[in-house]
Protein backbone atom coordinates (compact mmCIF):
# COMPACT_ATOMS: atom_id res chain seq x y z
CA UNK A 1 0.00 0.00 0.00
CA UNK A 2 1.15 3.42 -0.82
CA UNK A 3 2.07 6.22 1.91
CA UNK A 4 -0.55 8.14 0.78
CA UNK A 5 -2.76 5.38 1.08
CA UNK A 6 -1.78 4.75 4.77
CA UNK A 7 -2.14 8.37 5.49
CA UNK A 8 -5.84 8.31 4.26
CA UNK A 9 -6.52 5.31 6.50
CA UNK A 10 -4.72 6.83 9.31
CA UNK A 11 -2.29 3.83 9.53
CA UNK A 12 0.49 6.57 9.24
CA UNK A 13 -0.14 9.50 11.61
CA UNK A 14 -0.01 13.13 9.80
CA UNK A 15 -1.40 16.41 11.22
CA UNK A 16 -4.52 16.55 9.67
CA UNK A 17 -6.68 19.85 9.32
CA UNK A 18 -9.92 18.28 8.16
CA UNK A 19 -11.32 15.16 6.65
CA UNK A 20 -14.40 14.60 4.67
CA UNK A 21 -16.00 11.21 3.37
CA UNK A 22 -13.74 11.03 0.03
CA UNK A 23 -10.44 13.14 1.10
CA UNK A 24 -7.58 14.08 3.63
CA UNK A 25 -6.39 17.46 4.22
CA UNK A 26 -3.17 17.53 6.38
CA UNK A 27 -0.18 19.36 6.58
CA UNK A 28 2.68 19.19 4.65
CA UNK A 29 6.16 17.46 6.69
CA UNK A 30 8.22 19.49 4.64
CA UNK A 31 6.13 23.16 4.39
CA UNK A 32 7.46 25.65 1.72
CA UNK A 33 5.11 28.37 3.00
CA UNK A 34 3.51 29.62 6.46
CA UNK A 35 0.62 27.49 5.47
CA UNK A 36 1.49 24.26 2.67
CA UNK A 37 -1.47 21.74 3.39
CA UNK A 38 -1.61 18.56 0.78
CA UNK A 39 -5.30 17.08 -0.46
CA UNK A 40 -5.57 13.68 -1.50
CA UNK A 41 -8.53 11.52 -2.62
CA UNK A 42 -9.18 8.46 -0.49
CA UNK A 43 -9.17 6.58 -3.16
CA UNK A 44 -5.31 5.88 -4.89
CA UNK A 45 -5.48 7.61 -8.07
CA UNK A 46 -1.73 7.43 -9.42
CA UNK A 47 -1.71 11.45 -10.35
CA UNK A 48 -4.36 13.49 -13.02
CA UNK A 49 -1.38 11.87 -15.96
CA UNK A 50 -3.52 8.90 -14.41
CA UNK A 51 -6.85 10.49 -13.93
CA UNK A 52 -10.43 9.06 -15.64
CA UNK A 53 -13.62 10.78 -16.84
CA UNK A 54 -15.29 8.48 -13.62
CA UNK A 55 -12.69 10.89 -11.72
CA UNK A 56 -13.98 14.26 -12.35
CA UNK A 57 -16.52 14.28 -9.01
CA UNK A 58 -13.49 13.75 -6.47
CA UNK A 59 -11.12 16.05 -8.54
CA UNK A 60 -13.06 18.72 -8.04
CA UNK A 61 -13.93 17.87 -4.73
CA UNK A 62 -10.33 18.25 -4.33
CA UNK A 63 -10.10 21.52 -5.77
CA UNK A 64 -13.35 22.52 -3.62
CA UNK A 65 -11.51 21.43 -0.67
CA UNK A 66 -8.17 24.10 -1.61
CA UNK A 67 -11.54 26.63 -0.29
CA UNK A 68 -11.84 24.76 2.81
CA UNK A 69 -7.98 24.95 3.62
CA UNK A 70 -8.21 28.50 2.94
CA UNK A 71 -11.01 29.00 5.36
CA UNK A 72 -9.50 26.81 8.10
CA UNK A 73 -5.98 28.62 7.72
CA UNK A 74 -7.14 32.03 7.78
CA UNK A 75 -6.07 32.51 3.80
CA UNK A 76 -9.18 34.00 2.34
CA UNK A 77 -7.61 37.32 2.42
CA UNK A 78 -4.65 36.82 1.40
CA UNK A 79 -5.08 34.38 -1.21
CA UNK A 80 -3.15 30.75 -1.86
CA UNK A 81 -1.55 28.75 -4.86
CA UNK A 82 -3.13 25.71 -5.45
CA UNK A 83 -0.42 23.28 -7.19
CA UNK A 84 -0.69 19.91 -8.60
CA UNK A 85 2.66 17.81 -9.81
CA UNK A 86 2.67 14.76 -12.34
CA UNK A 87 5.70 13.36 -13.66
CA UNK A 88 9.35 13.90 -13.67
CA UNK A 89 9.50 17.48 -14.99
CA UNK A 90 7.31 18.65 -11.99
CA UNK A 91 9.02 16.58 -9.61
CA UNK A 92 6.23 14.14 -8.26
CA UNK A 93 7.20 12.53 -5.24
CA UNK A 94 4.41 10.11 -4.10
CA UNK A 95 2.70 8.55 -6.98
CA UNK A 96 -0.82 9.29 -5.36
CA UNK A 97 -2.45 11.90 -6.31
CA UNK A 98 -2.28 15.47 -3.89
CA UNK A 99 -3.41 18.67 -4.25
CA UNK A 100 -0.55 21.55 -2.39
CA UNK A 101 -1.85 24.68 -1.02
CA UNK A 102 -0.01 26.97 -0.17
CA UNK A 103 -0.32 30.42 1.52
CA UNK A 104 0.80 32.49 4.21
CA UNK A 105 3.41 34.35 1.86
CA UNK A 106 3.98 36.14 -1.44
CA UNK A 107 4.26 33.65 -4.30
CA UNK A 108 6.88 34.04 -6.84
CA UNK A 109 6.13 33.93 -10.83
CA UNK A 110 7.05 31.60 -12.29
CA UNK A 111 5.75 28.79 -10.30
CA UNK A 112 8.78 26.91 -10.64
CA UNK B 1 -17.92 40.88 -19.65
CA UNK B 2 -14.21 39.97 -18.59
CA UNK B 3 -11.57 39.29 -20.89
CA UNK B 4 -11.62 35.45 -20.51
CA UNK B 5 -15.73 35.46 -20.69
CA UNK B 6 -14.75 37.37 -24.24
CA UNK B 7 -12.19 34.64 -25.19
CA UNK B 8 -14.71 31.48 -24.27
CA UNK B 9 -17.16 33.28 -26.15
CA UNK B 10 -13.95 33.90 -29.17
CA UNK B 11 -15.07 37.49 -29.21
CA UNK B 12 -11.42 38.08 -28.55
CA UNK B 13 -8.75 35.27 -30.12
CA UNK B 14 -6.79 33.10 -28.66
CA UNK B 15 -4.25 30.47 -29.60
CA UNK B 16 -7.09 27.24 -29.13
CA UNK B 17 -5.49 24.15 -28.15
CA UNK B 18 -9.04 22.62 -28.19
CA UNK B 19 -12.63 23.17 -26.80
CA UNK B 20 -15.12 20.76 -24.68
CA UNK B 21 -18.69 21.98 -23.70
CA UNK B 22 -17.81 23.05 -20.56
CA UNK B 23 -14.40 24.90 -20.91
CA UNK B 24 -11.79 25.84 -23.83
CA UNK B 25 -8.06 25.42 -23.28
CA UNK B 26 -5.50 28.13 -25.35
CA UNK B 27 -1.78 29.17 -25.07
CA UNK B 28 -0.95 31.69 -21.98
CA UNK B 29 0.16 34.57 -23.94
CA UNK B 30 3.08 34.96 -21.67
CA UNK B 31 4.27 31.78 -21.22
CA UNK B 32 6.69 30.60 -18.56
CA UNK B 33 7.66 27.17 -20.20
CA UNK B 34 7.74 25.09 -23.54
CA UNK B 35 4.35 24.70 -22.95
CA UNK B 36 1.98 26.93 -21.11
CA UNK B 37 -1.70 26.17 -21.55
CA UNK B 38 -4.56 27.73 -19.35
CA UNK B 39 -7.77 25.99 -19.26
CA UNK B 40 -10.76 28.00 -18.30
CA UNK B 41 -14.42 27.27 -17.57
CA UNK B 42 -16.97 28.68 -20.21
CA UNK B 43 -19.05 29.93 -17.05
CA UNK B 44 -17.72 32.93 -15.23
CA UNK B 45 -16.14 31.55 -12.00
CA UNK B 46 -14.35 34.19 -10.26
CA UNK B 47 -11.86 31.98 -8.33
CA UNK B 48 -11.41 28.82 -6.02
CA UNK B 49 -12.46 31.26 -3.07
CA UNK B 50 -15.92 31.83 -4.98
CA UNK B 51 -16.17 28.19 -6.06
CA UNK B 52 -19.72 26.13 -4.82
CA UNK B 53 -20.65 23.02 -4.49
CA UNK B 54 -22.78 22.91 -7.67
CA UNK B 55 -19.14 23.63 -9.56
CA UNK B 56 -17.78 20.52 -8.75
CA UNK B 57 -18.66 18.50 -11.88
CA UNK B 58 -17.00 21.57 -13.87
CA UNK B 59 -13.75 21.77 -11.45
CA UNK B 60 -13.42 18.12 -11.96
CA UNK B 61 -13.44 18.72 -15.99
CA UNK B 62 -10.63 21.03 -15.51
CA UNK B 63 -8.14 18.97 -14.17
CA UNK B 64 -9.30 16.01 -16.58
CA UNK B 65 -8.58 18.68 -19.21
CA UNK B 66 -4.71 19.00 -17.81
CA UNK B 67 -4.26 15.49 -18.91
CA UNK B 68 -5.43 16.26 -22.79
CA UNK B 69 -3.26 19.19 -22.44
CA UNK B 70 -0.54 17.08 -21.36
CA UNK B 71 -1.62 13.92 -24.31
CA UNK B 72 -1.84 17.07 -26.95
CA UNK B 73 1.57 18.53 -26.24
CA UNK B 74 3.82 15.61 -25.96
CA UNK B 75 4.05 15.67 -21.97
CA UNK B 76 3.04 12.44 -21.63
CA UNK B 77 6.64 11.19 -20.93
CA UNK B 78 7.85 13.99 -19.41
CA UNK B 79 5.25 15.62 -16.73
CA UNK B 80 3.59 18.97 -16.49
CA UNK B 81 2.21 21.04 -12.96
CA UNK B 82 -0.94 22.28 -12.84
CA UNK B 83 -1.55 25.90 -11.05
CA UNK B 84 -4.25 27.77 -9.86
CA UNK B 85 -3.71 31.08 -8.11
CA UNK B 86 -5.90 32.69 -5.49
CA UNK B 87 -5.90 36.08 -4.67
CA UNK B 88 -3.30 38.85 -3.79
CA UNK B 89 -0.54 36.20 -2.24
CA UNK B 90 -0.60 33.93 -5.09
CA UNK B 91 -0.58 36.79 -8.00
CA UNK B 92 -3.86 36.31 -9.57
CA UNK B 93 -4.48 38.99 -12.34
CA UNK B 94 -7.39 37.56 -13.90
CA UNK B 95 -10.59 37.02 -11.82
CA UNK B 96 -12.01 34.50 -14.00
CA UNK B 97 -11.25 30.64 -13.03
CA UNK B 98 -8.16 29.32 -14.61
CA UNK B 99 -5.70 26.12 -14.50
CA UNK B 100 -2.70 26.84 -15.75
CA UNK B 101 -0.55 23.71 -17.23
CA UNK B 102 3.25 23.92 -17.57
CA UNK B 103 5.86 22.09 -19.10
CA UNK B 104 8.69 21.04 -21.22
CA UNK B 105 11.35 21.80 -18.96
CA UNK B 106 12.25 20.86 -15.14
CA UNK B 107 9.74 22.97 -12.62
CA UNK B 108 11.83 24.16 -10.04
CA UNK B 109 10.54 23.63 -5.92
CA UNK B 110 9.17 25.37 -4.12
CA UNK B 111 6.60 26.76 -6.69
CA UNK B 112 6.82 30.19 -6.02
Amino acid sequence: MCLFCKIAKKEIPSKILFEEEDLLAFHDINPMAPIHVLVIPKQHIVGLGEAVAENAEVLGKLLLASRRVSEETGLVQSGFRVVVNNGTHAGQSVFHLHVHVLGGRPLAWPPG
